[in-house]
């Protein structure tokens, strides 16, 4: 996709749609009836409608239950190749004129490529919404490639990834720590692709992709704006209606990682680093696995261990001892097989990254150890509700809260009950989960260091164990 | 398999047999014109005869050119489990019988599952050669399973990696740095299986692979003994030989690595660890994938550096400096996809991890700047001739010699001419392969400490980066 958006580029979209992600959630409905509708078309085409009346506007919003981690062995990128390439042509539509087409209509187009899910969407004015579904239907099965524009649009993701991820010290270490991270699971791929697989994408691996999921019985439709569920419905049957299921569109299960059980950590030298920076990331169960009320104590957990300027990290490492220019982290919780806790530091002029390190894992320990307190549990309760209610002012945001969570199998109940459940998690249960997960094993420790890489050094130091001589 | 034979445990048997692959390369015919004889039959089944006159014994092995680094995704296990399942029963031999119709001929069987292939092989008296043949032909396409024998086998294998790997700390911090050391190729999954995915194996994965794998066209027979190529053509004929070749029997490529750029380590604690100990490993290219000589320079690097008391590990660490027990390691050259330099060192008495790297790494770097001696190339060289000319007298080695380095790809005249190539390997060969292979952005550290783990705490201590506060 060639188009300058600000969600033109995949890593840049992926670092924006991780950040709504774990907000997403927080974005729901309070203990109001659900504003939404939900149908189902005959060919199991799943369907949201979320009424939205301040504009006569409509988010059209097309998502598929596939994404990096379905693809097949040694075929890496292929899931955001394809999205590429969806851009191309139909039968209809001449070769990229797609979001030309919607830009004339006055409207606005993207599309983004995670591990768990593919989707395409459209802003547009309510009375356009006809046309977008019928060209997202036509692309949804009339896809047209020729081999001359699948070669130079993978010319495009290959400089993409240079771009994004070679240019960035900080990407570098990020596919590094996945591919640490996880040991079986295709999570530890990065979604845009090793480079030596995405040079060998063909055709062929697109269009088996493409035939394999993209169908209406592995889609979701979520419509957000100025438009009835009755009307939404009829348009839906005239268009996506009309598409037959493909039997076998549905992902098999992807493999899953054994229990995570040592402390991985590695580094990364990289004269472009800026300031030297600690990274940690855990394995911990999502929204979709973990089991009643975890993820919520999680949600809870890091947003006062490391979210903003109040959190435990920020105001130990950067404003009491000043170990940090900036502190930070995050739980994402929207991954279909479990997903990870992040958390970083940057180092303050002077200050060893040993020092940081310590101090990250002090402000940890102490949570262990003692929890939190019941002032801390209260504010993030009411951030979290304060989030979400000024999220739903986003039309984007709310229909991307609805695709995001039904993609990775959860229900328009869950989602709309989560104001509820973030407000029954205890002190005991953040302590509890604190104590589960952040557990060193299941993590790997990265270390961004700004020097030129000596091949033959040795990277860190050794432990220092108790038996030291 | 249950009969106590001491081949039977595949994890045993993957280790002495990783032990003799390693000199299995240099077991091979000096100048002489090749010993063996080399034929195909019409199914596309390999044939290869080495001649063994000194007893009136045969060694019959066959190679399938499929391991446990082509099971399907989330499939862990299968090739060894299958392994196991090829001893139940086909329409010609009851259930559970193959290896007592073998002993009660006076011969001994076995089998191999590796990341790369796949063996079963018998020693028998040559008059029984036709016996053995039509048994194993037999097996490769004539193999029947109950779900109850399946079943019970499951527990076998779970047991067994409860035994070998469960109560093996070593043996579960070796899959640990594999599963760090490699990011998309399948050699970061154990051959055994990750637990929770053989728990899970199936009557139909079991056949699902060997429908699709064992075929006369994916296989190698090796026959050493005392027998003459003809007769084992004209037996091979009359027994393999009626074996349609199956399609797509040849395994598809495995996913290789993106080019490894980051240090990792990880530590294991195991209060059942005894001493603490030291690990490196390091991806390098194998015989298959190494550029010509890269390979033989990397044989005689590890050798010199790790191989033994007299290697510069073991005079430096044990003998000199006194930090060690024990120290040493090497080049295992047999891999299809590449492989691994191995190191490790035992803690004496008293010393730190720390020290026992300190000195690992002085030694490496030591060979990295100023190379290896003229007299230590002199006699690594002639070490190496000397093992392949006792070898020679194992009928067993020389049929794997064969057997293993053809099913990864390489000639019998590649076989043949490797004293010849490791004769040319030069002092400036070996400083460049040390160079580049032992850079520690290839490897993986472990240590492995004998203490209970806890869980929080910080298990290695962070770098020592030169911006130190």
């Amino acid at each position: 996709m060639k188009t300058p958006s600000p969600f033109r580029s995949t890593a840049q979209l992926m670092m924006v749609t991780l950040m709504l992600a774990m907000t997403a959630v927080a974005q729901v409905q309070a203990k109001a009836a659900s504003r939404v509708t939900e149908f189902t078309l005959g060919n199991g085409m799943q369907m949201v409608v979320v009424p939205d009346k301040r504009a006569p506007v409509v988010t059209h919003m097309v998502w598929y239950r596939v994404g990096a981690a379905d693809e097949p062995k040694g075929v890496s990128g292929i899931a955001h190749f394809l999205e590429h390439l969806m851009f191309k042509s139909t039968d209809k539509i001449p070769m990229g004129e797609f979001s030309k087409i919607v830009a004339k209509l006055g409207g606005q187009d993207n599309a983004f490529t995670g591990h768990d899910v593919t989707s395409y969407f459209q802003r547009i004015s309510k009375d356009r919404l006809e046309t977008v579904m019928g060209m997202e239907a036509d692309r949804m099965v009339n896809l047209r490639l020729t081999e001359k524009e699948v070669l130079t649009e993978r010319d495009v993701i290959l400089e993409e990834r240079r771009s994004r991820i070679e240019n960035n010290p900080s990407a570098i270490l990020d596919e590094q720590m996945d591919a640490a991270l996880y040991y079986s699971h295709p999570y530890g791929i990065p979604v845009i692709g090793w480079e030596h697989e995405m040079a060998k994408l063909t055709q062929a691996d697109a269009m088996s992709f493409y035939k394999r999921y993209y169908a209406p019985n592995n889609a979701i439709l979520v419509v957000a704006g100025d438009v009835e569920a009755n009307e939404v419905k009829a348009l839906a049957e005239k268009t996506y209606g009309k598409i037959p299921a493909t039997p076998n569109a549905v992902r098999d299960p992807r493999p899953q990682d054994p229990p995570h059980r040592t402390a991985r950590r590695l580094v990364l030298k990289d004269p472009r680093a800026g300031k030297a920076s600690f990274h940690r990331d855990y394995v911990a169960p999502s929204y979709t696995t973990a089991r009643p009320g975890e993820a919520e104590a999680l949600d809870i957990l890091m947003k006062i261990a490391a979210d903003g300027p109040t959190s435990r990290l920020y105001k130990k490492l950067v404003i009491e001892e000043q170990l940090a220019s900036s502190a930070g982290g995050g739980y994402y919780g929207s991954g279909l097989d479990g997903t990870k806790i992040s958390l970083y530091a940057v180092t303050a002029d002077g200050v060893s990254l040993e020092k940081v390190e310590t101090a990250v894992d002090a402000t940890l320990d102490e949570i262990i150890k003692n929890g939190v307190t019941a002032a801390e549990l209260e504010r993030a309760k009411n951030g979290y509700i304060a989030e979400y209610v000024y999220d739903n002012d986003n039309q984007n945001n709310m229909a991307r809260r609805y695709g995001w969570s039904l993609a990775v199998g959860r229900t328009v109940k869950q989602i709309e009950s989560w104001p509820d459940d973030i407000a029954k998690v205890t002190l005991e249960d953040v302590k509890k989960a604190a104590a589960q997960y952040l557990d060193q094993r299941r993590s790997v420790t990265g270390l961004l260091i700004p020097e030129a890489p000596n091949a033959t050094e040795q990277a860190v130091k050794p432990a220092a164990p108790a038996n030291r001589s």
